[in-house]
């Protein structure tokens, strides 16, 4: 690997691997990392790992939750792609970004933004790479209007085991030209392939936007209101769900007030557009919907931004004060209340603390489960009656185990007992027959 | 068979098979047809295949243009879905609607308004089913709003050579739960399985629409003004390019003129929403970056409806006074100008009359080549030297072969010539993996 990457900052074997690169949990050790500058030092890591039947772990901002870039096995090699990350073309004309696949969500966001255009996807975790974002399919706040990031990918490079190299999808807005390849390597945590390239739609920022928060007694009111907006005909740019609960996690981390304290369970609701009076229609109509909300209040541009604020720190708040696991399920949005409802059974009958906050508007609720009341010891045995319980429920009513983080190796065990084994065998026929030799990240998802 | 089909109207053996099934081209018989009416039948139906090696032709309203359904082998079984054709489930709720595949894309539309919903795909061929539309990807006048038929599909069930059944997509929209499989199903041309249920998405009929013809000198300043359009964030509904040339030919069947005769080139273009007072500034700002336009004509909802049956009778024209043959070559938007171009510079160099018309919002054009100054023996050589020119230059200018008839047989020449060998390869390794003795649909696509 030396005749490959002779740079030493970017090659690392054995025991010069850094300790952030090594799974915390175990003390099996990696081969080597390794930090590619272009794509073809990333075919001659796969050749040379190929060759000695090294296994590799694609990594990007590290950030991913569902364990898919963590090192379980030992021996393999770590291609961390961070330092592929420059853009390579802006077109204009057909409004597509293509970039390398280490750049962060972040830096592609503000260059859009900086160009007058937008990247829709908004993932929270602006330091995940775009690559990163791909192979999860990463959601989102803007997911109800604009999709996931999926639907926002035109092209994406690839690289396969064998060393040769697939371009899929293209600058053309519709395809009818043989297999849909590019969304089966989306979503495929790095089991399928090395993602080297990718080029990303982006749409006109629209002028405005504007947001309201609507307050309810219960979920279950708040819940019937989104899917009532949602038959209307509107579709917001967010619609969040959270509760009282959940936001007193970030009221106390930042020593303020969220800008109601009516209610139990809100909806933070932004439209977006280029004209500024339909925009105001539109919330006005949504008023009109949410006859069961006990305060709705239409935010300045500042309130707007710091209710966003406060409703990401959430999590931050969670980080600070509590050890938690957050879930990633998703129903019809039709059996959202009866989800959170659920959860709320399951925090009785396991003594487990739950708050809910979530994507109402595509069906995603992060549940989050607080251990704090559990040893190290007591948990395991907990947690595992807890996600048994819950994980049939979802499934019962028709739901998934993830909706935008991936199942990687956490989920793994309720996907695989809740998910048919045709589907199964499916997906392990086509990992077989582009991967046969199980070299790309083995272990994750199935 | 007769064991599974036993209802005689439902299965033709042999000499019994009527003509309508066999290739009008060739002298080899299919060896059967059988129409099942459940998931149950079909399945009985692959496991006869599967156990004496015939192959499976699968089709629905035999409307498709690529050869897809067509036999070419002799002896395959088809299997006609076009009796497995009801309703099972709307769904409000979710804006879902379930339905067997046999069921026409007319029938679906009819069903969702008269339900308040809408579904959103609006292919030409109102008698093609929606298992078709599926295996196609099926896009039309819709698609620069709505996408093709991918973007409408929630949900497919799907029956393996192996007689194993797939349930992909669900009722959620969100989904990062392993590998995305149901839009690799999408598009396969019947080629990895037959369809025996589609999930579809519906939305909020909008309560407005309004149209605006523009008409041009030239189609570059047409096109230059379509990517003006875009790029103000504007989404039409349908955002249609014709020659004048092309135009002529519905004039001529309906025996009335186009609303408008200045010009050379036009655009008709219809935006829809809930806000009547947004559509039409809309359209006044469509009018304002349309400043290359010599005539700029709002439609009045009766004018509409008639300019927009006169787009659509360019091609009954066509069926009524040539042979001609069409195309579906896609661009990226902004070389729509330059393909119609150089197709001109075919008309001269093959002396081949072209006509373009389409869908410019996603570059996707339908080039007409007709053939009436050739004899059948002078064609065929005319016939591939302008495709040769054409197609090369397609791929030169980041085109693709096909935007929404698919490959199948007549397109597969120039698709295998233009696609790169591992994408090729790719495809062949995951057909190979589900169908391993390639019994489905064999020789189509590639």
């Amino acid at each position: 690997m030396t005749d490959i990457i002779k740079d030493s900052n970017r090659l690392f074997i054995g025991n010069d691997v850094p300790t952030d690169y090594q799974n915390p949990n175990s003390n099996l050790k990696v081969h080597s990392v390794v930090k590619p500058l272009t794509e073809e030092e990333v075919i001659e890591v796969v050749k040379y790992a190929n060759e000695h039947n090294l296994v590799i772990i694609t990594r990007g901002g590290n950030t991913g939750v569902a364990g898919s870039q963590t090192p379980f096995l030992g021996n393999e090699i770590i291609i961390d792609l961070s330092l592929m990350n420059k853009v390579i073309e802006l077109d204009k004309e057909t409004m597509t970004l293509t970039v390398e696949p280490g750049i962060t969500i972040e830096t592609v966001q503000k260059y859009a933004l900086d160009h007058g255009l937008m990247y829709a996807p908004d993932p929270a975790s602006k330091q995940s790479t775009i690559g990163g974002n791909v192979s999860t399919n990463a959601g989102g706040m803007r997911a109800v209007k604009y999709g996931t990031t999926r639907q926002s990918i035109r092209s994406l490079e690839i690289v396969l085991m064998n060393g040769s190299k697939l371009v899929l999808g293209s600058k053309n807005i519709k395809d009818s030209s043989g297999y849909n390849l590019k969304d089966l390597f989306i979503g495929s945590e790095g089991t399928l392939g090395i993602i080297t390239k990718v080029m990303l739609k982006l749409i006109p920022k629209p002028l405005y936007n504007v947001t309201t928060l609507l307050a309810f007694d219960d979920e279950v009111i708040a819940t019937e209101t989104v899917i009532n907006i949602l038959a209307k005909g509107h579709i917001p740019t967010a619609l969040e769900f959270f509760d009282k609960e959940s936001m007193k996690y970030s009221e106390k981390l930042l020593n303020k007030k969220f800008i109601t304290q009516k209610g139990n369970a809100y909806l933070l609701v932004t439209v977006d557009g280029n004209d500024l009076n339909t925009l105001n229609n539109t919330l006005n109509q949504i008023h009109d919907i949410s006859s069961g909300a006990v305060e709705k209040l239409i935010l300045t541009d500042e309130e707007a931004v710091d209710a966003w604020v406060m409703r990401d720190y959430i999590l931050y708040g969670l980080y600070a004060t509590t050890k938690f696991e957050m879930l990633d399920e998703v129903v019809p949005i039709n059996q959202f209340a009866e989800i959170i409802k659920y959860t709320k059974t399951l925090e009785k009958k396991y003594d487990v603390k739950v708050l809910n906050f979530g994507h109402s508007g595509d069906g995603n609720v992060h549940t989050i489960m607080i251990r704090d009341n559990f040893t190290d010891e007591a948990w395991p045995a907990v947690r595992q009656g807890f996600l048994d319980d819950l994980y049939q429920e979802i499934y019962r009513l028709g739901g998934l185990i993830s909706a935008e983080h991936g199942i990687g190796v956490y989920k793994q065990e309720h996907f695989l007992k809740n998910t048919p084994k045709a589907n199964v065998d499916a997906m392990r026929a086509i990992k077989q027959a582009l991967d046969p030799k199980n070299l790309l990240n083995p272990g994750k998802i199935f």
